[in-house]
């Protein structure tokens, strides 16, 4: 034998999961994208083929289905702390269970009556999203969004970058800003938290500071947005945030003797310029 | 020489389009995604390669820019008229011109204050669409949208259908109903149409509709929702309607001890059944 | 009722069918992507949810399994004469069935000792097609390949295309030519067709064409490729070709202090020249 | 302010190269998908929209098409280590920049005559690929492949797995294997690495093995592959395997008064088994 197994991680992807609970007034509805993940000693699965410390990935995937019916689902971060406790709970060579879920955001129809009964509207673009990672001494909780997004015509400029042999890019005044943002938080350990609370009021303020903020540069729009969210949500301690550059490039109509009144554009999905930072709380 | 020509067409594809229209109170913003296909008399390209009487397909997409910005665009249908109207008016080896477009639907950001002057959020899944096609005789109007996805938690059987030697489902008299609409309408020729009113008024119709519905199968109500359209919509003498049964399929819990009250599912997204229909106008 | 059904049409979308016929010294793969479509008469089931004219989707899907079971699998064509044959003879009521396939292009993997007896590798991009389409009095039988990918770094120019206000094109001596190839042909009726030796001689010629072509434009290669087609295969009396023009742009380097040597190109998928033709056999 | 930052990154996504090295006898082509990323001081950009640190992102794509003019390119590997150390020679502020690259396999066509001097065909599916990430300290290439899809229809069993009320899945003794392989492997430093030879002995490695193993299990596959790839390769001192299990489930006929003889089988893509694992080479 070469080698020798310096890691081992195996799980189910893919697991659609709806849950409808059926309140007298009112249906709700979670639907997720679910993927588990369990790390520890399978060595002899690898290496022999030997499979009696394996649960199957179909065993996997029908104990999620028990779980969501044995408890309530209102959000996947409280759900997936459950599933990830059952696996290493019933498996002492199991040393870590990971749950990432994705939601699809379906809304409720709106009609003049009101919010309608049990009918939803939507379920594309959009997610929320959290990744439950616990071992046997910690539980880490991460929630967030993806694919958020957003664009504002006005109130964006680029100005004053580096300038090389390499560089065409002028300085803009007023250029569109189109993105799509990815968010992941942490909340602090040791409180309890109303998971869609926090998702609700950091979404929130994120959109309201991209909608008014006097953008310098994405990395600017993207500081201020994820300081808004850590000054509405006392529980988060660290957010990261993932913005896309979709370009909006104006299109050159001189050759065709027009003008082009900061009117016309053409959106670009490649390449995209990908702005990141993490932010933590400043320490008081 | 073994063939001859039966047909050519050729054209540009994905021609993406973005125009502001800067209001001193408000931004309005429309981005479409344009196909522009031509057809004619090109023969001695295809069979010499001589292409004088080819609009190279990087000329078409110029040609929209530069009509774009010529012209107010407040909705595909109208801005397509107009293109197709340019390449047989300025080619008479064209028989015909097809424009098809899907918008992407930006909404306005919703703040305490009102709508956002100029931020939008949004932009992905359900589209608006529409497809004119000019000849020299005649001019062909479609519009409609794609991509709406409904689901309803109840409200919704299917009973009563063929059994064969091949059928396993059971009469369903609580399902889940979840669909991914497409939808294409043509209005009476001859009269003004206000494209964005029957586009609101359309899909406010077939949407209330599905909420409301006491299903008995996704024909049921796909006539329904297409007949609420020609209801609230007189300019439409057609509608074609396309309805995905994107299953969700009850977990049977009993193997592991446990009930499931109609609660627990499995999204699929194959196979799934297809379902359209045609609907005209009852004649008076 | 404002309505009534002008059409209607129903079936079952992304039927996965895989068949291993395990002959002793190989063993065969057919996977195909399936959809089934049954036009009729099922006007009670869209009026008034009465479903006693439907075969449900569900069936639909089993049906397809246990014929896959009964028949020979070795190409999409053959299996789908007799799905639809089943449809029709089974339902009175039903006026066309059609299916669609796209076959998965596995390909033995090749070792020191010859083609691999049970092991296969691919499975992504082209995909061999057909569509079959039975009424009470006719059926028609269309076959073809879609996605299939081809470049070339020379031998491709265009030139002498028609210039106005809106050209900025400028002619090219020699492009980089990238297209996706779909093509559909139909073979003359009543003659028994090998469907696989068609594809295989259809889909060669067009190839070789390919890359051995003087391209003076997209269209001229594409009707070289499609003459080559009905050359090769006396079978074919009509073929439809459509073909992408993937365009490979030129970087400017000049502002960099550098020459483009016809070297460094940026590849684009928005937007995209899309040239289509129908070939028909000359008449003798 | 609330927030600090505690990582900054940001660069370019989706940047297409295609490079077209024009021999006499034969022209050579590499396409890549590079995405650019860059870590550092940029405090001011973030903060106060004060972007003189900031490389522009249309400056980093532009870097790009010009090194690939100035440089050989005949692997990723190479040119990645040329683009980070360029941006790290000429900024100080930046502490690591990261590239990473996704390679379009484009085939040569063979004729009767050979492979063709200048066309090809291919392009999608799987794609070679690798990460060069530089600090100021460091270099690591990883090196690997993505998306490469292999399929047995036998020898390949699962048995002997824990059972719990949960579970199941019966022991199978003769079911079909198909994987999606992303593999990442990472050579010894310091020793000059020929990476295309590498990677085509690692790739060849692992699929000969795929193809004659007796599977027990994803787990026991995956670690034959992995280690062939360290017997094959001196040069790989660490190997990541990463395979789904995409089941095929066979179809239950006896309902329709059929037998399943292991022939029928239904694809899923959801959900799926995921495995993975990272070997290292033994100690000697």
């Amino acid at each position: 034998m070469t080698a020798h197994l310096a890691r081992q991680i195996y799980g189910k992807s893919s697991v659609r999961l709806t849950k409808v609970t059926r309140h007298a007034e009112r249906h709700d509805l979670v639907e997720l994208l679910l993927e588990i993940a369990l790390e520890g000693d399978f060595s002899e699965s690898y290496l022999a083929g030997d499979n009696q410390r394996v649960v199957a990935t179909d065993t996997i995937k029908n104990t999620v289905y028990a779980l969501a019916a044995d408890n309530e689902l209102t959000n996947a971060e409280d759900f997936a702390l459950v599933v990830t406790a059952h696996f290493l709970n019933r498996n002492s060579h199991i040393t870590s269970a990971t749950v990432t879920a994705a939601q699809t955001l379906w809304q409720r129809i709106m009609s003049p009556r009101g919010p309608h009964r049990h009918s939803f509207i939507g379920g594309e673009g959009e997610q929320r999203a959290c990744t439950v990672c616990r071992t046997r001494s910690d539980v880490t909780v991460e929630s967030g969004l993806s694919g958020l997004r957003l664009l504002k015509t006005t109130d964006s400029a680029f100005r004053g970058f580096i300038r090389d042999e390499f560089t065409t890019l002028s300085d803009a005044d007023d250029r569109i800003f189109a993105t799509r943002l990815d968010a992941r938080w942490k909340c602090t350990v040791g409180v309890a938290i109303e998971w869609s609370a926090v998702y609700e009021r950091a979404r929130g303020a994120m959109i309201d500071v991209f909608a008014d903020h006097k953008s310098l540069g994405v990395q600017h729009t993207l500081f201020a947005m994820g300081n808004a969210a850590l000054d509405t949500c006392p529980e988060i301690e660290r957010i990261e945030l993932d913005m896309s550059n979709e370009h909006r490039i104006a299109v050159t109509l001189e050759p065709f003797g027009r003008r082009n009144a900061n009117e016309i554009f053409v959106a670009t999905s490649e390449p995209f310029g990908r702005i990141s930072a993490v932010l933590e709380r400043e320490a008081q």
